[in-house]
């Protein structure tokens, strides 16, 4: 059963609840690069597609011309995201695509795009999921693809100078710069995100260029929650709120 | 001129200030290992031994025996660092040697250290520093040892399943965690320092475990001063002073 959200931004996206929705991560993902005026974008297992809807928005309200192809491994969830982008009018803007994003760049060939970005699933397949739907699990644990994969496939879609934007898990930090340094994608910017001030961070946006020079940039705190269980005003304006 | 500052916790240390004097930076890095009783310690490019005299208390208020060996190139800046240990009456504690990090496991010898210590230049020597004195420049620049150069003595000179302890620059994060893989030290702990909870962050923490298990564990925000400048309640803590 297919739900209808309002997404703030002039768009809508649907969604089955029995699946999984996209969650806050998403959304972070989705602000964290600087769009450019003609950027290929590509997301890489983009679920019910947020993340293109959203830099549609944003590339809308900057008034930068964008075109998205949005990698979807699972049949129905592929479909529901078409139906998603035909629904919003974005059919110039957002091509979905059902394919596995371990081919990748077979598919859409080497250096075709000046900016890629994934929500992957973060945990390794050994620690398993017991008794959660297939579709659920693929989105959360490495099951049909690994980080290396996606990694690996990233970088091989980007032109040189090309961006590649992730979130995930904190802990794994220190894989993802190796993975990122063997694969030529040179971590330049990183924010970690606290649910509280006084908090561990549950989540790592990471800026990685193809090519480019070692030096990272390490952004401001971005938390998610005041004191008195609020959203913050950062994250206000992320969703598209307005302020309390 | 030796200029002699309490350490507001029972000790003093002398310092030179027209070499230079310790900052936060020391004094946050002395707070973020986990002293385990019979530790054996090596602060590698000791200065003037803040490092030392502030574990010393730490050990002390604990109820732990710790004994520490704090390296220092320089002649004048160990001499220095020996008043203070001699003045401070831990001679039992603290054996202040003149000598270089680069040959810290020759002359210590290998696995002969549970825990290892290092505040070290931030900037590659390329960046140079013109019209300041050597003493000065050895402590900000990479011309007397590199980053390779403490991770690897470090590494070398710990048992299995000791920790090495490091403060440094943001910046130069992804190649702090690929010496430390390459030289089996394993980022297992982090924490980024932010001068205020809306700034970038100025400072690193790093905590690796000699032959450790992937899992780096990132703890929350540290940060240094609130909006109206006054120091946070945790830094006043570190330093010792009175909550405001």
């Amino acid at each position: 059963m297919l739900r209808r959200d309002d997404l703030q931004n002039g768009f809508f996206i649907y969604q089955d609840p029995e699946l999984f929705c996209f969650g806050v991560d998403a959304v972070l993902l989705a602000h964290y690069p600087k769009l450019k005026d003609n950027d290929r974008v590509l997301d890489m297992g983009t679920g019910f597609a947020p993340i293109p809807l959203i830099l549609s928005a944003e590339a809308k309200k900057e008034g930068k011309q964008i075109r998205m192809t949005a990698l979807e491994l699972q049949d129905y969830v592929a479909s529901v995201a078409k139906k998603s982008v035909r629904e919003n009018h974005q059919e110039q803007q957002i091509q979905v695509v059902q394919g596995d994003l371990k081919e990748a760049s077979k598919r859409f060939g080497a250096a075709s795009f000046s900016l890629v970005t994934c929500n992957p699933p973060y945990m390794p397949a050994s620690d398993g999921l017991i008794g959660t739907s297939r579709a659920k699990a693929v989105a959360r644990t490495e099951l049909a693809c690994t980080l290396e994969d996606v990694i690996r496939e990233a970088s091989a879609c980007l032109v040189s100078g090309g961006r590649f934007a992730m979130i995930h898990r904190p802990f794994r930090l220190v894989e993802i710069f190796a993975l990122m340094r063997q694969y030529h994608l040179e971590p330049k910017r990183m924010r970690l995100v606290y649910p509280y001030e006084d908090a561990k961070p549950s989540m790592v946006l990471l800026e990685g260029v193809r090519g480019g020079r070692p030096y990272l940039h390490v952004d401001p705190p971005l938390v998610i929650h005041t004191k008195d269980h609020r959203y913050t005003d950062e994250i206000l304006d992320i969703y598209g709120y307005e302020r309390q």
